[in-house]
C-alpha cells in the first residue's frame, strides 16, 4: 500500500478539497473584527440558497447533534408531544434527545433499509392529534435511504398543525433541498458531510411559523437558543466564539458549490449513486435498498455469501480505502460507501474497481471489470 | 467534472503527499542554524540508500537541468571528447549543455521508443578511444523508456576509462538504483519525480574516480562547483542557500520511502507499469515501447486510430485527470502516463477506468471494462 494515502469512501467526515483546506489555514483574525462580520455577509445569502429557503441560515459551533438537539429545544414547549419518524440509527438520536428533555415522544419504527411512507405518518398524526411536532432524517446515513421529506411535509401540513423538522445531516449540499416550498419548518445539518468541511459546524434554518413557536417558547435553553442566533446573525457576527478556521472553509465551499451550479453538484451526487448501485447490482451483490428509497450521498450493501468486516478490512489494508460498516443490528452485515462532498466520478470508478479486487480476496466470485463496466456505462449514459 | 479536482497522472511534477505538504509548511527557520545541520545530517544517509552508494549525495537548490549541468562541468575537463546515447528530448538536453561549454560532442542516436543497447555504446567507444566521458538517461520521460544502465556501465568500463554519467531524474527512487554496484560514475536525479516534491532540488551523487577527475578539472564553475557542495554537506550545510521548505519536504519523504520500503516502492511502481500496460494491450491499443524496454515510472501509448491531443483533452475536462502528450516529433502522436511516486494501484484503476470512458468519448471502440479487468488480474497476480 501506498504510504500516506487514504481513499476516505465513509459517509462522513468526507475528503477536504485543497482550496477549502488552504482556506482554513489562514492565520486566526478576531471573530469580532470586521473580517469577519464581511465573512459570514458573504457566507449567509449562499448557505440560503443550499437550504432552499429565504429564511436566515444559523450557523452553530458544534456538530450535528447540537443541530438536532437546537431543532428540538427550541420548538418543543414543556408538556408537548413529539413523533420521531425513525428509519434508523440517526432517527433513534433524534429519540435519545427527546427523551433527555422528558418529553413524551412518539415513535414511527420503520424497518431499517425502508423508506418512511407519508400516509402512515399521516395516518399516526390522525391518530394522535396531540403531537405538536414531527421529526425525520432526510437521509439516514446508517442506511442510506433518502426519506420522501417532500411528501412527509406535505401529509403532515394535511392533517395536523405540528411543525415538521428535518435532519438534513448527510445530505443537505448534495441533494435538492427546498425548505421553503416544500414547507418544512426546520432543517439541520453538519459541516462534515455534503459541506465538505471537518465537523465543528451545524446549520440550522426555521420557517415563519416555527420562528412563531420558537420565539414563545418557555424551555430552558441558552447556547442553543436560535433566538439569540438569529439576533446575532442579522447582524453579521455569531452570539458565541464561532469555529474560526471551519468558517474560512465554508466561505470556500460556498465558492466551490457555486462554481461548480448547484443542480450540478446535485446531478454529481445522482450519477455517483446510480453509477455505485450499477456496479453491485452488475455484480449481483444486493443492495439494502431499493432504488426508489436510495440515497444519492451514501450506498449500503448487503452481502449475502461474503463476510462484510473480512471486506472492509482488506480494502483499508490493500488500498487504504475505506468503506463504512453497519450500525447496531446490521453492525456486521452490510457496508456503507459513501459517494458525498469532495468526490467525483472518477473516484466511484476508483473504488469500484478496487472494491472488486477486495470481492476476489474475500472470496467471492465475481467476474473483473464487470462493476466497473456497468458504471462506466451509467456515466456514458448520464454524464455530462 | 468535480470543481478543484485535479488528477496528475503526468511524468512529473507528480502529485505531493498530504504530510510533504505539511512538512513543507514549516515557518521558515535559518539555514545556517542547528536545526537545518540536524535536518540534512538525517537526510544524507537516507538519500545515499535511494541512490544504492556510499558516497555522499549532494543537494543542489536548482532543478534537473543544473544536476544535469553540474555533472558535465564537474567531470568533463576543457578540450575533452564525450559521448551522449541520445533516446529521446532529455537525452538531447545533454548533448545541448555540452555544445553550450563548446565540448566535442559524439551523439549516439537511439530510435526514440527503443533502449540504448550497451553492445553499440561498446563499439562506438572502441572506435573513439578518445572519448572521456559517456552520458545517458535512465528512465528517457519523453518516450518510457529505462535505458539498462547497469549493462550499459558495465559496457563503457569493459572497452574505456570514460566516465559514465546518469540522468536519473525521472526514476530515481522509482526504480532500484546501485549506483556503487553497477559501477555508475555520476548519477543526478530532480526533486519532482519520484521523489514527490516541488522542483527546486536537484540531488548529485560522484564516485571516487569521478571525484578524482572533478578535483582536477579546470572547467571554470562556482554555483555548480562539486567540491563546494561536498565541502559542506560533509558538515551538514549548504555552499549557497537551500530551498528550505523543499528540504523539509525532502526529509518527510525520505521518511515515507523508508516506512514503505524501498524494495516496496519498486515493487509498486513495477506493479502500476505491469498494470497499466496490460491494460493497453487488453484494450488493443498500441504502446510506444516493449516490455523489455518499458520504465516503471512513465507509459507511453501511440494511438493507431483516434486522436491522441483529442482524448488527452477529454480527460481533463471529464475528470481532471492530465496525461501528457508527446514531444518534438512525437507532440501529437502519443500520451505518455506518468505513475511515479505519490501514486497507487487504486489510482491507476481509476485512470485507466476514465480513460476507456475517454477512448469511446474519442470514438475508439473499445469493450468498457476490458483494461481494467487486465489490471485487475496483474493486481491479483503480482501484488501484495
Amino acid at each position: 500500500m501506498l504510504t500516506d494515502q487514504q481513499i476516505l469512501r465513509i459517509p462522513g467526515p468526507t475528503p477536504i478539497p485543497p482550496s477549502v483546506n488552504r482556506a482554513m489555514s489562514q492565520p486566526m483574525i478576531g471573530h469580532r473584527g470586521q473580517s469577519t462580520s464581511d465573512m459570514i455577509s458573504a457566507i449567509r445569502p449562499k448557505l440560503k440558497r443550499v437550504f432552499g429557503t429565504q429564511q436566515e441560515v444559523m450557523i452553530l459551533t458544534g456538530s450535528g447533534t447540537a443541530g438536532l438537539e437546537t431543532a428540538v429545544v427550541n420548538t418543543v414547549a414543556p408538556g408537548e408531544e413529539v413523533l420521531v419518524v425513525v428509519t434508523g440509527a440517526f432517527g433513534e438520536r433524534f429519540v435519545k434527545i427527546c427523551k433527555a428533555y422528558d418529553i413524551k415522544t412518539h415513535v414511527l419504527e420503520v424497518e431499517w433499509g425502508q423508506a418512511a411512507d407519508p400516509e402512515t405518518v399521516k395516518a399516526f398524526l390522525q391518530k394522535h392529534p396531540e403531537i405538536k411536532v414531527v421529526l425525520s432524517t432526510f437521509c439516514e446515513t446508517s442506511t442510506g435511504v433518502l426519506n420522501p421529506v417532500k411528501e412527509m411535509a406535505a401529509a403532515v401540513k394535511e392533517v395536523s398543525e405540528a411543525l415538521f423538522i428535518v435532519d438534513g445531516v448527510s445530505c443537505v449540499g448534495g441533494t435538492e433541498t427546498k425548505m421553503d416550498e416544500w414547507e418544512i419548518d426546520i432543517v439541520v445539518t453538519g459541516s462534515q458531510k455534503a459541506f465538505m468541511l471537518p465537523a465543528g459546524l451545524s446549520f440550522v434554518a426555521a420557517s415563519e411559523r416555527a420562528w412563531s413557536k420558537i420565539e414563545a417558547n418557555t424551555q430552558p435553553r441558552f447556547y442553543l437558543d436560535l433566538k439569540k442566533h438569529r439576533d446575532n446573525i442579522l447582524k453579521d457576527t455569531t452570539p458565541f466564539t464561532p469555529a474560526l478556521s471551519i468558517l474560512f472553509g465554508l466561505q470556500q465551499v460556498l465558492e466551490l458549490l457555486e462554481e461548480e451550479g448547484l443542480e450540478q453538484v446535485y446531478k454529481r451526487h445522482q450519477l455517483m449513486m446510480n453509477m455505485t448501485r450499477a456496479a453491485f447490482k452488475a455484480l449481483d451483490i444486493p443492495l439494502l435498498t431499493n432504488d426508489e428509497a436510495a440515497s444519492p450521498t451514501v450506498t449500503a450493501v448487503k452481502p449475502a455469501d461474503f463476510d462484510s468486516e473480512a471486506f472492509r478490512k482488506i480494502m483499508k489494508k490493500e488500498f487504504g480505502l475505506e468503506v463504512a460498516g453497519g450500525q447496531q443490528h446490521l453492525a456486521k452485515t452490510i457496508f456503507r460507501i459513501g459517494h458525498m462532498g469532495y468526490c467525483s466520478p472518477a473516484d466511484m470508478l476508483q473504488a469500484i474497481a478496487a472494491m472488486e479486487i477486495g470481492l476476489i480476496k474475500v472470496g467471492k466470485e465475481i467476474e473483473l471489470g464487470k462493476g466497473v463496466q456497468a458504471a462506466q456505462q451509467i456515466y456514458l449514459n448520464e454524464g455530462e
